[in-house]
């Protein structure tokens, strides 16, 4: 799934732009609950602590933006989520939007996205394909039958004019779905990646100050003693 | 101030993009009320119909948005608004910000944008520095000594950490105010520029539906005729 | 149709208060989209600009209120729109209402009044009967039977005790619909034109301060040179 | 106190109409504060149950509303609160209001009623003159001069266009206000009686569905049994 | 009804606490509507007056938590009423929660409750029963299974992990209810006797400034007489 | 800082409960920004891992409620984090609380609890002492009489009538800031561990529906292997 997120990418960045895919040391394979959001924050943090600002700007590829903030904290680079680029992307060219995601068990998280991007007035439904995240990686699976059916009922019931896909490992069919349902269908990992570009060409840093500036200097015991300040 | 524009611009798009940057023909210099609002988006409507789709996407380069729902409405390709764009750069790259202004007139205006952008949570203040939008194209005015400090208040007693600027006028002084502030100050102009030709290059057209569907055909008259649908 | 309205104006306004009900010059004959909703706010300004304050107050009757806030800019009479006073009569005399409006098309336009306007608590649900504008003129169309099944709709599954007609071109279906319902079916003219009535006795006026004041003084060239100032 | 609002209300109606202003039998000579209102209510319940639909309007003249549902569920007739009509009026004429009241003690309650009816984005700032109600009626208080220089710090510091008066009390304050201030200064108890009257001429009445429905048939006790049924 | 409330109480306190569960001498036998609930304030405010601080804490056992407010002001014991305690407890337990009250006409009570308490985004739906309030009492009626189902439902179709069970009067019924559900279901009741002896224990009282300072000194006429300061 | 909360906790159980009071084996002393959550919040999902159930319900003893909905997933018992509950106990004992934290740089993580719990109607305002966590621990620092004096600010400028303490370090500090302000200052501790025995009291679990369902049975790689389903 990191290749295949990784290649998504690449299809949107000029050709001076390198794209790293990666995926943190430790942590979890799929990422469909509160724990494995928790889990992949600190995957999250771990890379970008270890690229060492290396990177012009960083992507947090995974639907629930896992440590986003703390990412934000952690280096002045832009750093986008990959579903905060989705939703931002369907307010450009829709009036409204509906997000397809996996596993019921994700709508909540969301859910508390869409309020904390202020998207309460744009977001129309949030609905799930009852699909697990790997059955994705699973060519006999009929996931994009299943993800196209979901999306014609968000046309047809949710008054949309935008598909937000709420799963990162659903890059590969955005554009059979779109093509399919006449109305754009926005991967997450290719709006982030495009706006991340956007960001550096414009001279954009984080804003240092507030909640956004660098971690006050202390010291992390046991297994986060690596975020310790040197 | 239209050259001004393009130049800001200019400095943020790969070097296969070509920036077209114009006034409508019929208007008025400098957008300050609602009514300047009224006839600019009339302005930018005709500019996008007698362009005809040459252009790959619009940038409305006036803050207060003027026309951004019927441009998107007239044609299937990315139409972004200066305020528009801003403002969701600023949550990329900051946790609140301000925005400062011209005059305080246009504080309701960018208020209404706010709301309809779903940006109460985020935007923290709206500040007028009470220079009128020609003032900024005077060399001989304080225009940047008055932006600066109001941002300097902004910075002092509104918790956030980016600052919007609220005139496309004002596209010339990021750069400095930024260097001075210490946190991100954006222009819209450039925002906006980049986001559209990463959504340009993401393959994303606005969705043709509902409200943004391309309008019923019907007869437009009197100054209004070229509207009609042919 | 502006007879018929200013009819429905008639009925509803004390012996010594006239009314005079006209369309602007240019423009178009049906509002049911943003272009159109701009288009005919050019029109509202340009009327109410050749007017003078000959009037007491100004009544913009088509549901989108378009030029709203232009309108109140350039004069300081009241100015009241049909959908703004239809909204605030529902709830003086119901809990929640329902809208029923002409195109699905038309449904995103309400839907950023109603949030505009503070409706978003009272109005249940926009509905779309799918009449175009101008069948309501047509005595062979079906439009009273397919907006009174539209309401009827709204009264068994949105949980509303109060209706709102979202066209001005519904102003005589109004008495009928009621009586149908058995609650209150509300049409903006009336219910705007008998706001305006009573803000002239009670002897208020535009607040003409900050985005209200009077224009600025400046210079419109082209078609619209008319509204400079003098 | 009655007498003054009565004829308050007299100065905006039409010579057809007539204001029949009473106080309640039991209850308590000035509201300030939720006890108070509690009683309040229960007096205005016990006058429309004892007018017999007699009359074709009601308004309440308290600036808390007290008991303006339970109102509208005991009469069909239009029943209207001088706070609610106030801050509708408030948005016709302006863009932004704040409210000036009484005592301090009373600003939540009025802050209530601001999310109740929608007005959040509309109301700048509730702001206490620290008068009590009765004070108001005393011709040796200074009441004019205090609840003038708060409407100008309102003016000076709030953004607003409109101002709203916080008590029935202050309805003969309203020109004088007016007249130094520039902007409308809007008294509840002339804009309830001046929608009443539209509302009547209107045709409309109270939606009888849900909450609204008339009350059920059933049993009061003790100095409450009045109020059952027949 | 007043005695099965008491024992729902009692099984929650520790065994130093002592549950006083009393109707009030004048008032209604069913809360059902606006003016019930303008009646029960009274009562409630006359209770807890006439208890002159002899309790510890107050609960307003009906789901409309009728004057409230008022109780705050009244004394500076903890006043809690069962809709607040039930859906404070219900965001403890789920991430979002169906209330599932007696008749429709209740809905809208149930609505503002919602809204004031800050609970928007926690509700996800309110569902009636279509009981009346004394169909609970009797043992003939199905109120058990007409519950079971809607609750059902909301499990089904609201996305919700808890219920809310909307009237005090169905206090007996939670266990049985849950037990059916697998997920939380919450009767007020006990939730507001739970988190007052909680109160209690943390020593806090109610915050004797602004609206609920204790009422000022003055006269109530009539059938109020005895909330007259002494 | 572990064994004060702990004392504080046990100052407002009944004599039956045991309050176990712990640190993460892995973490960080103070937790002052969103890398030192998402830190805390991997710490509190270990520590209730291993506790295995054994406990009736769980306090995450820190304002920012670090890993709250993980918890929540990873058990049945009721988990309170000490932000929410302190906000909801403001809320039964005041119309209006500020919030006093340690760090400006904790505000924003502040405000988005305020947020998502629903509490922007009730939260007037947070503010920072500028105290960092670990100087509420040093016997030598002016901890109270910084923190008594932004409480004294709030209480003059915020129209509040609650105080809630931001930090859980400050649980020592309440009673004595109580006494002093003649308001009721909140500690989330003992708010916390109060509602919780009130929960368990009650029979109340978490609801183990959608995004609360134990988590799906997967594996953990590298240093999170111990959360690996067994």
């Amino acid at each position: 799934m990191t290749e295949k997120i990784g290649e998504a990418a690449r299809t949107v960045v000029s050709n001076t732009t390198e794209i790293i895919a990666l995926s943190p040391d430790d942590g979890v394979a799929s990422i469909e609950g509160h724990l494995d959001e928790a889990v992949a924050a600190m995957g999250v943090l771990d890379v970008i602590r270890q690229d060492n600002n290396e990177s012009d700007a960083y992507i947090i590829a995974c639907f629930g933006d896992p440590g986003l903030l703390a990412a934000r904290e952690l280096t002045d680079r832009p750093v986008l989520g990959v579903a905060e680029a989705a939703m931002h992307a369907a307010t450009f060219v829709g009036s409204g939007f509906s997000i397809v995601t996996t596993l019921a068990r994700t709508i909540n998280i969301a859910r508390h996205l869409v309020l904390l991007y202020g998207m309460n007035e744009h977001c129309r439904r949030i609905r799930a394909s009852e699909l697990e995240v790997l059955a994705l990686e699973d060519p006999k699976s009929d996931a994009f039958k299943i993800i196209l059916e979901e999306c014609q009922k968000a046309v047809q019931e949710d008054e949309c004019n935008a598909i937000v896909l709420g799963c990162a490992g659903m890059a590969d069919l955005t554009k059979n779905l779109s093509a399919e349902l006449k109305i754009p269908v926005i991967d997450g990992v290719v709006a982030a990646v495009g706006f991340a570009e956007a960001l550096v060409r414009m001279g954009l840093k984080t804003g240092k100050m507030h909640d956004l500036a660098f971690p006050l200097k202390k010291s992390y015991s046991g297994i986060y003693a690596p975020f310790s300040s040197k």
